[in-house]
């Protein structure tokens, strides 16, 4: 399995993989298409995998001897990748199955499918613990067994490891980690179809989350089943790769659309649901005046329209870094996907680890459930860590960037903790503002906190959210002074302005904003380490923003105008190596790759040894060898557990030759 | 103009009017066709009506001598209807025009165009009062002679009238009254583009809102120059019908995809936005490599496929009665939409006059926002009217209906007020529930308060809406019981557990039901005047519920399956009538239409003379004569001012001759 990933925005990832019959991009869609009564020609769509079923083909002996004699690219007259299930849907709607294990791994590499799978139990939702935990060894010892098998009879087709473990989260994981340990090539989430049908959409988030933290990174994850497109934005940023879609035509067959909004049926349509050609041409009344199977045909085919928008969509949006923007936005169409978001909040440590630290789009607040978003834990932690004056003043917000766009006079600050005589130099200054609760402002342009919108009239969540962060945050100083605005717009009972109100003034410094922003970036007191002896910082003579730091001469590092973090130079590089001790912001290479990396060629993943567990995707490291030799330094492509786990493709993008933006 | 609603939900409407070339639906989209540089063929898109510009006409010798000698139609090559506008945008650009209002007018009428514009002066957002007033004296004026010279040449053409006042909502007003009272035929919103543009949504929610609100419900209106479909559903949940699209070609043109979430540029794009037939067919790629002209064909092809595709979804979410659903869905896209959404929230008794008390769908909360819907409003202040007991009892959720999913023991409950010996009869018993605050169990079976869905996990906007309330509610009480989770949930600190707590219990009383739905629908103490006598309740041998009332052998009413409200028999008619005093619940027909009415012929809106300020579509209402006799009785299909507002269509349709569901 060679799964490479080319984008990321949160556990979503834009990938490929390559099966004997071609590449596979991820996410993606797999129609399933009935090896026997097959009626929609799937060939207009852009489908790169398909699914279909061995164990129907298995089981019907025209279809058997076509498959064997032929394979089953010809039999369903599909030249992309195919992927076959085993039975196991069967094994569960009937309770057994005709072929055992071995039979039926055999008999897939026998068509010569590109994907096999075992035939795994399936444990459907609020199974009994018992029950689940039996038919989970059960499962185990085919995988191990299929895995032998392939392994054995050194078998050409990619092998599918089903996840079970009902609705035990704990049992999930165990699953995952089992199967992990085997090696396979694609791991599909099985046994979910009941929750999705239920509306379980808040449990479904506890399956696919205890599912994939213990999948290993670097293979696709197939959420097996799920053809509903309402479903796939929020799936994509837990992880999933691909979908397979029976919906498009067994919704069809029953007069039902698809839509990124739920399901329409025929008989409620006054309107076409979509902007497809079907939906383009024809109207509700002509679609009820056709023939049954011309109107499956054109219902399915909308509905595979539907589908594979949406899955373009979804890529678009990974690449612009805008996915969960989407997924808030989807999950407004029922309050039970809503809840089931709501329920992804308390993985946001675990997504964090997912979330690229810089992106390309703005952070967007759609509502209270934003706040729970790893951007903002993630700033919250790095306020805590970060070094503190004496004083702290908080200020309302003001257009963004605030510390651009402050007024003349700021205005009346009220006292809280004890009244000390002011000390300009001694006052660290915040904007309090919904999310990201204070953003002090000499870091104010770096990612996000210039790059995100809030609607201007507050919800409740958003202002108590802020408020007890605040109120918390306040006991790391001495002096607090609070500009009345704050107080009033987060109903802080304050009445003692402070004596020398009027002189309270933030001046920015571009010294101790350079600093300040290292610090945020790399980790407290970078900053000074960075940019020591004689500073010159140059600005961009249109923007006014700055552009490179230069000490005693030589270039240190670049700020990146979109999102102000710091593009180290060489001079940086060195200056960081020592400054932070092994193993942070290191990624430790191989002996075998140092001579590449030293001359400037990107890392790739294969070569990695260890990597700083604090490292995200699109961050600025150190890539050192074993004695931590500073070798090159670059930006990561992948965050520390892929870098680890993946053996194919890039991990570092080396920036040692990069002199200049 | 001939403008009649079929269809309505919030201030939306499905509706038609006819032009001199046809019917036009509502709410629509007018594709811009420019005169003498059309290059998409639009005749592939479903529209009913095109917009043309009679100033550019008018100002080119060969398109004017053209138009002139064939008519407007065969000049743009388009046989619906056309709408022309006068010049007042080139007017707002250049400051100055080369032809006059009379002028444009009467050459209008002679090119034939069905609807025409007068000269009216655009007043930008953010003018100056003086200038904006100066501006509108002109704007009305203009407006005035414009209809003089229609009403004195019996011109065939629609007249448009334009609401100026730039972003002063009581110039809106006042420019939206003034206008009224000339009985134009379309009211368009002028000079709204710039707030677009800069994203100003929320300034546009007031400037719409002050001036609909002062328009006549029996006019079409149109959002002058809103083309982008991002705000299609905002703007016709504020009562907006018509939109006009230069959007389509002008983005095309700059390479820009119009899309629900927003505008993509191709240079960006990794993946096409949309399910359409250039979506689907095309990659961005391909795009990038054709050349501009038939790029920009494909693309304009696109933006037009999104635009109708949106209109079609709105005028299904209309029918469905979900538009507000559709509208806090698409104001997640961006956060100053959000903010424009909430700002809509102040004018949520406004929206509820529009509101039908009963629809096909259920409410949906998607967050904090949707407290203020209209639907919450009405609730809690029926709440403040009903009768009270002298206690009352709180208790949590269950499934809903909650009333046939109480558990055998109801559990523990707290006193608050004045501790007293628990009588069960004196008891109102309540479920406090995120958004309705508190659901009488007898009554908890009527729209909405069984079909609403609400997150599990709650957000805190709404937790301190239900609590506040609540603290608020209790007043009316000698003394509350309030359950354990209750108290829980909404963090009250209460510590007294009533001694008798164990014997507190609601049982379902069908004679308290049916009378307490009875007020609820119709008013307080209606119940009893409704139901009295020997009462008999007939119940669906499937469901379970109530089917019908008798009262001493004859029927009163039937209780409607999907919403619980009641459908009046003619004994329930007379009785309601006798029970409450006029004009409550009556719509006062004319004379000449008594005959008719008591014939049991619906009754349309030119016949009414009055009507309960009170009454929405879907009510049960009482059809009387000036003198209170009760003629008939039927289901409303408009709300108070609209049958008072309209000449033509239905208004109510009569249920005398009604029986049995």
């Amino acid at each position: 399995m060679n799964f490479t990933i080319k984008s990321k925005d949160s556990r979503g990832r834009i990938g490929t993989f390559e099966t004997a019959h071609g590449f596979v991009r991820t996410p993606n869609l797999m129609p399933v298409i009935h090896p026997g009564k097959q009626t929609i020609d799937i060939s207009k769509f852009d489908a790169d995998i398909v699914i279909t079923n061995a164990y129907l083909i298995y089981k019907d002996e025209k279809l058997k001897s076509k498959a064997l004699n032929n394979g089953v690219h010809d039999l369903i007259n599909f030249d992309g990748s195919i992927m076959t299930d085993s039975g196991s849907y069967q094994l569960s709607v009937y309770g057994d199955v005709e072929v055992n294990n071995q039979e039926i791994i055999e008999f897939q590499e026998a068509i010569k499918t590109d994907i096999g799978t075992s035939l795994d139990i399936p444990t459907p939702p609020y199974s009994t613990r018992t029950k689940t935990e039996e038919d989970l060894k059960v499962t185990l010892n085919r995988a191990k067994e299929a895995k032998g098998i392939k392994d054995n009879k050194k078998m050409n087709m990619l092998l599918n490891s089903v996840v079970q473990g009902s609705t035990f989260p704990d049992l999930r994981s165990k699953s995952a980690k089992d199967l992990s340990a085997l090696n396979c090539d694609i791991y599909p989430i099985g046994a979910i179809v009941p929750l999705m049908e239920s509306y379980h959409y808040s449990d479904l988030v506890d399956v696919i989350m205890s599912s994939v933290s213990n999948l290993p990174d670097s293979k696709p994850r197939h959420l097996m089943g799920a053809g509903h497109p309402m479903l796939f934005s929020l799936a994509v940023a837990m992880g999933c790769d691909l979908f397979d879609s029976a919906a498009y035509i067994l919704y069809a067959k029953n007069d039902r659309f698809l839509t990124i909004r739920g399901t329409y049926k025929l008989g409620d349509l006054h309107e076409m649901p979509c902007s497809c050609e079907v939906c383009s041409k024809y109207t509700p009344d002509d679609l009820r005046a056709m023939d049954k199977k011309e109107r499956t045909r054109l219902i399915a085919e909308h509905n595979l329209h539907v589908s594979f928008a949406e899955i373009r969509v979804i890529r678009q949006a990974i690449i612009d870094g805008s996915l969960m923007e989407l997924v808030e936005e989807r999950s407004r169409v029922h309050p039970t996907l809503l809840n089931a978001y709501r329920k992804l909040g308390d993985y946001s440590n675990n997504l964090e680890v997912y979330e690229p630290r810089v992106k390309k789009s703005a952070f967007f607040y759609s509502g209270a459930e934003s706040l729970k978003r790893p951007e903002v834990t993630r700033h919250l932690i790095k306020l805590d860590e970060m070094n503190k004056k004496r004083d702290l003043a908080i200020l309302p917000p003001y257009k963004k960037p605030y510390s651009n766009h402050l007024p003349d006079k700021l205005g009346d600050f009220y006292v809280y903790g004890d009244e000390m005589e002011i000390d300009l130099d001694n006052i660290d200054f915040m904007v309090a503002d919904i999310p990201f609760g204070l953003v002090p402002l000499n870091i104010d342009e770096a990612y996000p906190l210039s790059q995100h919108e809030s609607p201007k009239i507050k919800d409740i969540d958003g202002i108590e959210f802020v408020k007890s962060f605040l109120l918390d945050f306040v006991w790391n100083y001495s002096q607090i002074l609070i500009h009345s605005n704050v107080a009033e717009d987060y109903q802080l009972c304050l009445y003692r302005t402070h004596p020398q109100s009027n002189i309270i003034d933030f001046k920015i410094n571009d010294h101790d904003k350079i600093k300040a922003i290292a610090d945020y970036q790399f980790g407290n007191k970078v900053g000074d380490a960075l940019f020591k002896g004689e500073i010159e910082i140059e600005k961009s003579k249109k923007t006014g923003k700055i552009r490179h730091v230069y000490c005693d001469g030589k270039l240190v590092a670049n700020m990146r105008a979109s999102d102000s973090y710091f593009v180290l130079a060489k001079k940086g590089a060195i200056r960081l190596h020592k400054a932070i001790k092994f193993p942070k912001n290191r990624v430790v290479v191989n002996a075998d790759s140092e001579p590449f990396t030293r001359e400037g060629k990107s890392v790739f993943s294969k070569f990695v040894l260890n990597c700083d567990s604090n490292i995200r995707a699109n961050d600025e490291v150190l890539i050192v060898n074993e004695n931590d030799d500073l070798l090159a330094f670059g930006k990561s492509l992948l965050n520390c557990n892929e870098m680890m786990n993946f053996n194919v493709g890039q991990a570092i993008k080396n920036r040692s030759g990069y002199l200049r933006c």
